[in-house]
């Protein structure tokens, strides 16, 4: 069944979006009373759709999150192509929210006056990586910020760091006791973080991990660590 | 520093092969005595290029492989965008061997007179993922083969599953007590394996798993597992 995310609930009726109503109607030529899965407020809906197929009756409830914990990842801004990859792939595996970061060594660059547009692309894909994993909760990419910007008040905060010495292994980090707790994770671009960055990021709260022996791509060590967070949620909710 | 892998050893001589020579040469203008890395037999060398730039003298050793217990990937035959995908991230993750197997629901043909060439590309493609991420062993793409052609013969084998009921979570299966070992892994294509695929895979031994209330795609679930296999050897080789 196509899934949508509502944007008002009004009793029984939910409100859908201008852009899926286009899709409703002229992609999926859906007609009154089709069937759609409605997400809004962490809640799935079964519902049948009104004749002006903006709007839509709630049948039953298709299910509730039991995500506990959000989990916000800041990424470095990337080119396109990796960029829609950390983003699809993120999503997937249960990123609730991304803010995109401008670090030093991030090799692409961005004009201010375009930020809003890549802001609406980005948006758009994470839309779309929900809709496709049936994900309860709406995804969003934020603002394109500094690293100065940046102000944590999640309980485990994770930066993902290429020093390999000195530095705690993600596993004594992230485990069943806190995979459910509210989880900030920064990501450097190719080349990594430079000193002066690292430092600012731990006096703000994250803890440096290392990935263990492998060198791993910027897109890839998101969805290693995203993986390690699905599989460990898995396992302390089977406790 | 520039990483090959060996062909031959002869002494404290390693041989390189005919197309890294090129890269060698061409690419990289290098000359007697720079140094590279080669990899040869599950160990790293810091090495010595001779005149002929075909072969190297041995310094010291750089590191040693520890990777206990091998990790092989059968993966479906997918269009060659998410083929490089999931062979280029599952190299850097860990995979040792691919196997690329024809299921009923591949949507991808490739004729058979194409094959030879299709696994030079895949081969060429793992072969650059191991030399970036720095892997001491080499990884290979195995041919393309029928789901009756599949034998077993490793430890832990898993069928990851499309279908969410009386199948235990990937947590159940996959532990710190067993990540070591020789481990199977069987992905379907998408929109899954047929119920008669999953009863003949089931019956060569591999026990079907479930990844959690997220929907993965095809290429996301190797990534996937391969984290969490990673993460695993990280925490059993802290204990």
């Amino acid at each position: 069944m196509q899934q949508y995310f509502g944007v008002k609930k009004d009793g029984k009726k939910l409100i859908l979006n201008s852009e899926d109503f286009n899709h409703i109607k002229n992609v999926m030529r859906m007609k009154e009373n089709d069937k759609v899965i409605v997400n809004y407020d962490g809640i799935s809906y079964i519902c049948s759709l009104n004749k002006d197929l903006l709007s839509c009756e709630i049948d039953s409830v298709f299910k509730q999150s039991n995500d506990k914990g959000s989990i916000i990842a800041y990424v470095p801004l990337l080119q396109e192509e990796k960029m829609s990859l950390v983003l699809q792939k993120g999503t997937e595996l249960g990123v609730d929210e991304f803010v995109v970061v401008y670090f030093e060594h991030c090799k692409f660059k961005l004009p201010k006056k375009d930020y809003e547009k890549k802001l609406l692309r980005w948006n758009k894909i994470v839309k779309e990586a929900s809709e496709q994993s049936y994900r309860v909760n709406k995804v969003i990419v934020r603002e394109i910020i500094g690293i100065d910007q940046i102000v944590l008040n999640t309980n485990v905060n994770i930066l993902c760091s290429l020093v390999k010495n000195n530095v705690k292994h993600i596993s004594d980090i992230l485990n069943t006791k806190n995979c459910n707790d509210t989880i900030s994770l920064v990501f450097g671009p190719e080349g990594g973080f430079t000193n002066k960055e690292e430092e600012k990021l731990i006096s703000k709260g994250f803890i440096r991990t290392s990935l263990g022996p492998n060198v791993l791509r910027t897109e890839t060590v998101i969805m290693f660590i995203m993986s390690i967070v699905m599989y460990l949620k898995g396992s302390a909710n089977d406790e």
